[in-house]
């Protein structure tokens, strides 16, 4: 039973770590601030090309700035390999598509990843990492009006 | 063992509503009516903007006039997050994007969701409820004829 | 226990055939040629339309074209459904979407979809057939220079 337990148990914590990858999204994309910050440690680094930003603080003002500049976005992720180092801690990168509508309405269509570092604390897993790299970024017509 | 089975019964579920969101997309993409239908309740709602089909009958017709409209589609979905309120009934949200071609050969990008309830019965896992909704959608150049 | 351990092992081969996808697209995209060989059986079969390649030879000379042809590409998979013929035999399909960029800057948004067989040896699952379906293929403007 024990050493089923551990298996069952891996299981759940890809199970959780998929769903905190689906959090981040929705919480971007519904701008549901609770939500995208929850899946956060409260330490965490999120590295966007230029840009990095530590604790959830600074990663909420840039969040924000995000919502400022768009008029909506949608992420989709793929492919999830995780990496577990110990039952607490894992590395993981997915695959990212994202559709952001500018303020005068075209759209732009961005592929990119996530890599990625978890750990689990008393409240379960939490992103302690992630860098966002963009892969290609192609610029869409905006419907006609 | 009996609160090992009940976490293993749980992943099973969340394993059987993946496949479920996964044999909508086939259904409808591929043109199987048998397999769209079969993700449904008798009395499931399919919700879609402005229209509301109540059972499989309408869902049928529904489809079909979709399938009329298009030249072809394909339907990705990804980051589901499910919610149990028990081993029976669950509520999810995914994320869609899909690719339509109209007659004329240009191509329609959409964004959106699913908000949905399913229920399982003596026949596993089906969907209650879905509200598809629309967050963007891009008309793409159709291809060099 | 002999019970609840076939149930898990079953979820743990879904989970290594969807890992399997992932590698798959990682090692294609990062044109990493281990990651990407890794996947397939030694006399796997990949299909994609008018080509056949048989064996890692094949494939290996196969992706090494691709990876001539393209500046980059990025593949995404979804909506897996697995139906296992035994537990080390199995059947897949997959939804793909990929975005792959020309020489010249243009980009094209590809949608299909990947009939797969897998089967599972000493060193776990692998794929010995992928048959790659293009439903659509659609250029895209390039960036602004």
């Amino acid at each position: 039973v024990n050493a089923l337990e551990r298996r069952l148990a891996r299981l759940e914590s890809e199970r959780d770590l998929a769903r905190l990858a689906a959090e981040y999204c929705h919480g971007a994309d519904d701008r549901q601030i609770e939500t995208f910050l929850a899946v956060w440690e409260p330490d965490a680094v999120w590295d966007v090309g230029p840009h990095r930003f530590t604790g959830v603080a600074e990663i909420e003002a840039a969040v924000r700035r995000q919502w400022d500049a768009f008029d909506g976005m949608l992420h989709t992720t793929s492919n999830p390999v995780i990496e577990f180092d110990t039952e607490s801690l894992a590395r993981g990168r997915l695959d990212v598509v994202s559709v952001a509508v500018l303020a005068d309405g075209r759209r732009v269509l961005t592929t990119g990843r996530y890599d990625d570092v978890y750990a689990r604390g008393a409240d379960g897993w939490r992103i302690r990492e992630r860098r966002a790299v963009v892969t290609t970024s192609t610029e869409l017509p905006a419907p006609p009006g």
